[in-house]
């Protein structure tokens, strides 16, 4: 696939759509989350979201311990890019991905999430067929009502079965609370994580009774980890969305003690069609800008807002009196949703002052299994 | 990336998730399509759907004369790929773009939509200095509400702009009502293509009544095809999701003339968690099932429907009695919406009779400019 724009060329000259990370904000993006945590609680950034080695070399270099990721895959290319310290924070199933993991862990220090004692007795049989070990989490349902098992006795029975394993070594708590990230009531969300704090406390507790260290707690994104981080419940916090702030969680209420971030990540899209005086066509629809968590907002443009799309076009309108966007004209979207809107791209086109300074590779694209 | 499964592995042996054509549904759909058309159309299927040479020579081998792309690079895909008859359903707007466009002219019979008087000029700027001429179509507005001049007066302009440019062929009328296309009921299905069908013929009646010959008129979908032809007012239909038939299209009503086209598109998901009797995690979320037209439907398991996805997760129902999914089993699902989900993979993994036969290429895959 050709490269999707060249180094030094003006913004107005990127050919579209494409994928732009404006550094600055980015930049302060970085510097944000690491002035609110102000070392009270390991970073492990998730790179679910930018799925990019060099932004992940980024994080570390901001402060971060490592990073998280959800599917072997992506911490396959988070390692091969540099970084020593991963965490699959996300249950992994079956025979050829356990032995990539465990063959991994040869590489890197890695961690995995478990629910099941199935599952424990699997891993252990990786590691040792692959002469590794596992950092391993025991996954609490804390309110996400998606994995991970209850909170206290089959949370205490699991870290039992980790520390029977030679391989194995019971790392503590995975507890996110996904449900409460896009709560918009920045009090709403403040009570859903007591709520998991307090859970976490017990079953941490009913753990350390039972003589198992339970060496961290780990959890929490972008809409909430100064709660987790207030709640004093939590060691290390996994925000992924902040470094690029999505249209969807601008719609949360960002008030101290949660910094406010700014948007970052945008879609370039031109002008393809002006058929009416109320309606501009951009050539990019959902296969440019993931809906899945709402329309993309049209950046800077007073009275011109999307208002459906389609496979490869997007459909704004124009209100009267508006600055009309003329065909050919160059647009910038805030995507609905980043994380799966970056994963309809190979590169970030990354610029500075309105100026392309780097193409970043999107290593993870399309790292499913 | 790695290959995602080794040809004569049993469907349960593919890793997961992996996107799963079913060989002989989708064989039977292109028979399907043809029996139902029976030589009274031309057949010009969109590639948009599949994005895959392999499947478009199929296509071809079934009757249709070339593809419809929505993008430039896909066409440019195309035609590597052998196919020699590309149209360009959709308006192609800026410099680098049109000279890409009037280069790949020269290897294969290329047309493109319009809807702007300037857009035709800096078409025909493109082909001269290319040294290569393009079919040229007028697109019409006849319900989609998206790009396309009014039909009438507006229509008869742009064609006699294309007549008068020296390396563009005007060659008739792009007229697509896709709204219509997932419209629930056939009878309003076949009175949205009515409509559009009355402001076709008017159009194609002052075009040719003003001495311009007016060779084609394009358009339709897989909810509508059959209305189009019976309509007597197109020549040609441009079908895509009848290769696949996804969920959402399987909620239209289908009758006569239309034929009931068979799912032949899946994701391939395994069972990452259980935590409670009434819920199976899959490793499918909505980066492996774009959920923009609806949530997947999970294939030939009666009590277990998808209810929620995440990123990396589909969070499933299990009814009380419901034969109960194990950790590890593999589940095949049915996308709420082919086009986007395809965009999501490199390969097909194709399988016949529960055995992989076959892997092919998602060749344009992310290719939006």
């Amino acid at each position: 696939m050709r490269a999707p724009a060249e180094i030094g060329m003006r913004l107005e000259e990127v050919d579209t759509p494409a994928l732009i990370v404006d550094l600055e904000p980015f930049e302060r993006n970085l510097q944000r989350l690491r002035d609110a945590v102000a070392g009270r609680a390991r970073v492990r950034a998730h790179a679910k979201t930018h799925k990019c080695a060099e932004i992940a070399r980024r994080q570390v270099a901001a402060g971060a311990v490592g990073v998280c990721c959800q599917k072997v895959s992506e911490a396959e290319a988070m390692v091969a890019g540099g970084i020593g310290d991963v965490l699959v924070s996300n249950e992994v199933v079956g025979a050829p991905k356990l032995a990539r993991l465990a063959q991994l862990a040869r590489r890197a220090r890695l961690g995995v999430c478990v629910d099941d004692a199935g599952n424990v007795a699997a891993l252990e049989a990786a590691c040792a067929a692959a002469g590794s070990s596992l950092d391993v989490y025991v996954e609490v349902d804390v309110g996400a009502r998606r994995c991970g098992v209850a909170p206290g006795a089959p949370a205490l029975e699991l870290a039992k079965a980790i520390a029977r394993c030679e391989h194995l070594a019971f790392s503590g708590l995975q507890a996110y609370h996904g449900a409460a990230q896009h709560v918009r009531a920045a009090t709403e969300r403040r009570a859903a994580i007591a709520q998991a704090a307090a859970a976490v406390r017990e079953t941490r507790a009913r753990i350390e009774a039972a003589g198992i260290a339970c060496a961290r707690v780990t959890g929490a994104g972008s809409g909430s980890f100064m709660f987790e981080i207030e709640s004093g419940a939590y060691d290390e916090i996994q925000p992924g969305s902040y470094v690029f702030m999505d249209a969807d969680y601008a719609r949360n209420e960002w008030q101290a003690p949660l910094p406010r971030f700014e948007h970052a990540l945008f879609v370039l899209a031109t002008v393809m069609s002006r058929p009416v005086p109320e309606r501009a066509v951009v050539d990019a629809g959902l296969k440019a800008s993931s809906v899945d968590s709402g329309l993309p907002l049209v950046w800077q443009r007073e009275g011109v807002r999307c208002v459906r799309v389609s496979d490869e076009h997007g459909v704004l309108e124009v209100a009267a009196g508006a600055a009309s966007p003329a065909l050919g004209e160059k647009l910038l979207l805030v995507p609905g949703h980043c994380d799966p809107t970056v994963n309809l791209y190979e590169h970030y086109v990354c610029v500075r002052s309105g100026r392309v300074e780097a193409l970043w590779s999107i290593d993870a694209r399309g790292a499913l299994a």
